[in-house]
């Protein structure tokens, strides 16, 4: 497939080496590729320059978001949950008829959202939207034409790409979407990253679980002192 | 021991049988006891009037919620989330330096508050609070004589108490507070109930987590048909 992974974090990257791997072709959306190869420091997350990181893998191509999108069949949302709605939107022309996998999580990392929390960075982000909506249904709103796949969203993107390297691959993920079709190419992907469990969780509302699920992940991610974990459903 | 468990419906209902079997004394606490014993017909969720319930289990003693809790060593909370607060804070008394379970999901059945939702029953109730405060959190800011521990919240009461009907028990239990004799009390009966893995995720903010988890596990519940399935963290 033609693929685009839309943002550069390490969510992304993730995916695009992954995708590589697998022999399909990567394009990398950034809002503007020039500013991005351009930075030299790591950003506040303490991640790699985007232009260092891509140099071990040539093949990846990075693009701004709307040639991104443009050249892809298939698109996967790794921008930012504050963020995603208002960019999804401006290139909403090149994902019509696309299935658009997201795994965002509405985080909202305002100082003034974030509420105390004995993290080990000291608060939590907010989540907006939270309970009557979700980030996800928001994405399918503002794009109609555009096939919507809630999915990814439970686990760290390091374990969604690499399922086996969680107790030897048994474990679930989750999906959601009122496309049928969409669900299926999604599903297909997942199988082909390594995971046998997937879980459809029907329409996509039930993003709002997903979701919501974030701040339980983050909990099991203390208690255990690392976020290399999955969640199984025993029935 | 003495075990108070505040509330009639069907999660009070199936801590208190599993109790009595474990050879506790078991008081189940209500608002009006000649009331709750004077009804004749099933409520809105279709439950059997407690006064025919009760019957089927001599042992179990119905009382005022203060009479309840006075008599009891430790102390489970089955009152609805919208209620718990306001009730808890009226017999904040007897429940000083006792340990309080709590398993209540604040949410609000309000028409008003529930947003629609493809349930079986058309929508879904709202919570309230969530994201940025919890009905655990609160219980404890109102008690604070009282040792909260947030437990049982994940799975369906009938689960709580009987872990090994779904995947012979292989599957997690989430406990949080602020007391860790508290915390070890409530471990204690959950290995009595058959849980044998038992997380403890630290602090009573993971409360938020875990009620928060309740849309998750009503998609997983839509999705398989049914509420009778765990959740395992694999690791």
């Amino acid at each position: 497939m033609k693929v685009a992974v839309l943002g550069t974090g390490g969510g992304g990257r993730a995916h695009a080496v992954r995708l590589l791997e697998l022999g399909h072709e990567v394009y990398v959306g950034t809002r503007d590729s020039q500013v991005t190869l351009g930075r030299t420091e790591p950003d506040f997350m303490g991640i790699e320059p985007f232009g260092q990181w891509v140099a071990d893998y040539p093949g990846i191509e990075l693009m701004n978001f709307d040639e991104a999108a443009a050249s892809a069949d298939f698109v996967i949302n790794g921008i930012d949950g504050a963020n995603a709605v208002r960019v999804l939107s401006g290139i909403g022309r090149h994902l019509a008829g696309k299935t658009l996998m997201d795994y965002a999580v509405p985080f909202i990392y305002n100082p003034e959202q974030a509420h105390p929390w004995p993290t080990p960075w000291g608060v939590m982000p907010a989540l907006d939207p939270v309970d009557h909506d979700s980030l996800g249904e928001r994405i399918q709103r503002a794009l109609p034409q555009a096939k919507v796949v809630k999915a990814c969203v439970t686990q760290e993107q390091e374990t969604v790409v690499h399922p086996q390297a969680v107790a030897g691959g048994d474990h679930t993920m989750f999906i959601a979407g009122e496309h049928e079709d969409a669900k299926a190419e999604v599903t297909a992907l997942l199988r082909s990253y390594g995971w046998r469990d997937i879980l459809d969780l029907g329409p996509l509302v039930s993003s709002r679980g997903m979701e919501m699920y974030s701040h339980m992940h983050s909990a099991i991610q203390f208690a255990l002192g690392g976020a290399r974990f999955g969640m199984k459903v025993m029935r």
